[in-house]
């Protein structure tokens, strides 16, 4: 590594005294939330776990100074509320408490610290809606290999499939759950439609692009729909040096072609990401001709017919080119998760709110996965991201900086209220 | 594997009878040889090993019936000769008798017996010169893990720390000369210059080209150079879904953009292939772009300029790439060889020989390597090559057309006695 510089904190608008204090107290929270860990060295914090425990101790007191009814759910949410008038929904702020393995401090706890914080900032006024902060306990998936557990748990969609899934040590999730002793069933965690007026996350980037725009915060257009495409060509195996150039069937280069192919494809088509993260030819000789070769393709965009345009390109492209080099080809797909847009009323208003604090309202769409994915089959859901210095992500250096946390706080909060006055007058988000 | 179909035989020129009875002969006596395995599935006949001895065995019995003098030197080769005139030089016409595992009949042994068969029918014809016929005891390399041990043998160059090589079983080169008791010393395997008018191997092809041009056989132009040069490309990792296309620093894709540049190199110089067999990126997850990136390229040409101007390009080609994509280059060999240019004089007596037999004298470098590399070091090396059906090669299925083997037969037979009648003449080849 490098010797450490003094961290650049770029120039931004001033955040209000509240935020500035309210964002100091969030990341010290953020810090106190990191000894909550499996592991003596790096940060570990999975579901159900004892260290997860440990982190509700102290969330459940933050939340219930700030005034909210603390309970855990069965599947180990954290669900800290303050009720709304009688019939109306509830508008449900959070983010995961779980990490992965050696991780960051902010990736999660961020978003609920910072619900935290706004629900205690509005303690003494009325909204007219419930108000929920929810600490949710599996987003990762590290413990039981399967994502977004909590939020499939508050979107009542947990299976008697994912009860039986085992952690390393053979525990099942049914297990862990009984022995966690959240509280209620597992039906009992869901949320309904009809409950729910928003969901609204603030989390890190986890990438580069505010920080390359200068940008303390951003607007999330939506979660990217991800699929993983595999495309085997099968060539001819031979002999480096006694095949001539034109008589060969090299599954590598088309596989090469293939891997550049998607590359200029995605460079040249917005709103479209697309990775070649490895590339296994065989037998896979330095002196051999390869015969087989596997392309794997990571595919992501936030607009479904962008993703489909680009598959059934990237498609005809491997047919074509498999063609035209004698190789056969199959492509078969491994994972797909369809796009999530973020509803445009509460984006809207999140850009009213970025440009009142003093800033540009920038719109990105968020390439990872996010518990909103699985809470937009609820109800709307909004999302807010915070710059990651240097992109870093799932690493223990990962960081922000307290003035993006500040303007962070402010947006927040300021968009609870317009989301208050506009139930209050209109009875609905738009 | 499809179905067997009935072998096609291509139409070529009548071989004499001589050479249809004699090839006939010829692959009885491959056949017998691939009875001589240290496996009891698929062959395999390493250097100084039992199954050597018994190949010896049945080898110096066909020499003997031809009126040879056999004896087995210290390094294992079988050296069956009828002096010349007294201060003649000799004649070296021969192949490797040891195998790969799991291998085809006739690559090197073919060489052997036909070199044979050719001294059986010159038995009652007076030469101007020595002839030995050379069984090479090590050209593939499998026991020791180095190739050429015989034939480095037979130039005099094996050392010290040829002798220390350890095969699987912990035994050093030089324990294995001593318990196979070939004879002599190592310094007596050892032809000199000045006692070598000339070496001519006959080999399968183990390549598709004269099957691609309907060629029986060819004469060899030169054996390839050949050098495998690594190309370490190092981007940034990042991840798959929240680094824009504008940001990376791709290691695969430029990898993969190095390694279709060499294919069209390859594809558009004359005398030139060059393979790239696999392509190994770090970290290598499929939602991970690539870190770091290496691409091993065999780069082999009979031309050394062509070599050398093609590696030149090669370099010059991923400097460009990685400074236009922001990555850091490294080039290293891992092995690096000069081509071997065979005689000319002894090539166009070769192709007048083929021409006799009524075949267009088709020409081709080897991009494998041969004795015939070592041995150059001592004097003119001619080659000939025997079509590989299908280009099969280091495979139980190699096999040949028993007609293709006469016509090889008929041209060796010719070329030995075109020889005798120049030295005979003019003193010397050329």
């Amino acid at each position: 590594m490098a010797a450490a510089a003094p961290p650049v904190v770029p120039s931004s608008p001033t955040p209000s005294r509240w935020a500035t204090s309210a964002a100091d107290e969030a990341l010290r929270r953020c810090d106190e939330l990191a000894e909550c860990s499996e592991t003596p060295q790096g940060l570990l914090r999975r579901a159900l776990t004892p260290a997860m425990r440990e982190a509700h101790v102290k969330t459940r007191a933050w939340a219930e100074a700030a005034g909210l009814d603390v309970r855990i759910d069965a599947l180990g949410n954290l669900r800290a509320r303050r009720e709304g008038p009688a019939g109306s929904r509830t508008l449900l702020i959070g983010s995961h408490l779980d990490t992965v393995r050696d991780a960051g401090r902010y990736d999660g706890p961020l978003g609920v610290v910072i619900g935290l914080a706004v629900a205690e900032a509005l303690r003494h006024e009325s909204l007219p809606f419930g108000l929920e902060i929810a600490g949710i306990s599996d987003e990762e998936g590290v413990r039981f290999g399967r994502p977004f557990l909590g939020s499939r748990a508050l979107a009542g969609t947990i299976d008697a499939d994912d009860l039986a899934l085992r952690d390393a040590d053979g525990v099942t999730l049914a297990e862990a759950i009984a022995r966690f002793e959240g509280g209620g069933s597992v039906e009992a965690c869901a949320i309904t439609p009809a409950e729910l007026l928003a969901y609204l996350e603030v989390h890190i980037e986890q990438g580069p692009v505010l920080e390359s725009l200068d940008q303390p915060i951003g607007v999330v257009s939506g979660i990217a729909g991800h699929v993983w495409r595999s495309y085997v060509l099968e060539g001819r195996a031979g002999h480096a040096g006694t095949t001539p150039m034109g008589l060969r069937r090299d599954a590598l280069a088309a596989a090469a072609e293939l891997a550049l192919f998607v590359e200029r494809l995605a460079t040249e088509t917005p709103e479209l990401v697309a990775t070649v993260g490895q590339l296994v030819a065989s037998p896979g000789g330095n002196n051999v001709i390869a015969g087989l070769a596997e392309v794997q393709v990571d595919v992501r965009s936030v607009d479904a017919s962008v993703l489909a345009k680009a598959l059934a390109t990237l498609d005809a492209e491997a047919k074509a080119l498999a063609s035209r080099r004698g190789v056969r080809m199959s492509a078969s797909d491994r994972f797909a998760s369809p796009p999530v847009v973020c509803a445009p009323a509460l984006r809207n208003t999140l850009e009213a709110c970025v440009r009142r604090v003093g800033l540009d309202a920038h719109t990105l769409a968020s390439g990872a996965g996010h518990d909103g994915r699985i809470l937009a089959t609820l109800g709307p859901v909004g999302m807010l991201f915070v710059r990651s210095p240097e992109g870093l992500s799932h690493h223990p250096d990962e960081r922000v900086h307290a003035t993006d946390v500040a303007l962070a706080l402010d947006v927040t909060l300021d968009f609870v209220r317009a989301l208050g006055a506009r139930i209050a007058s209109e009875g609905r988000l738009s």
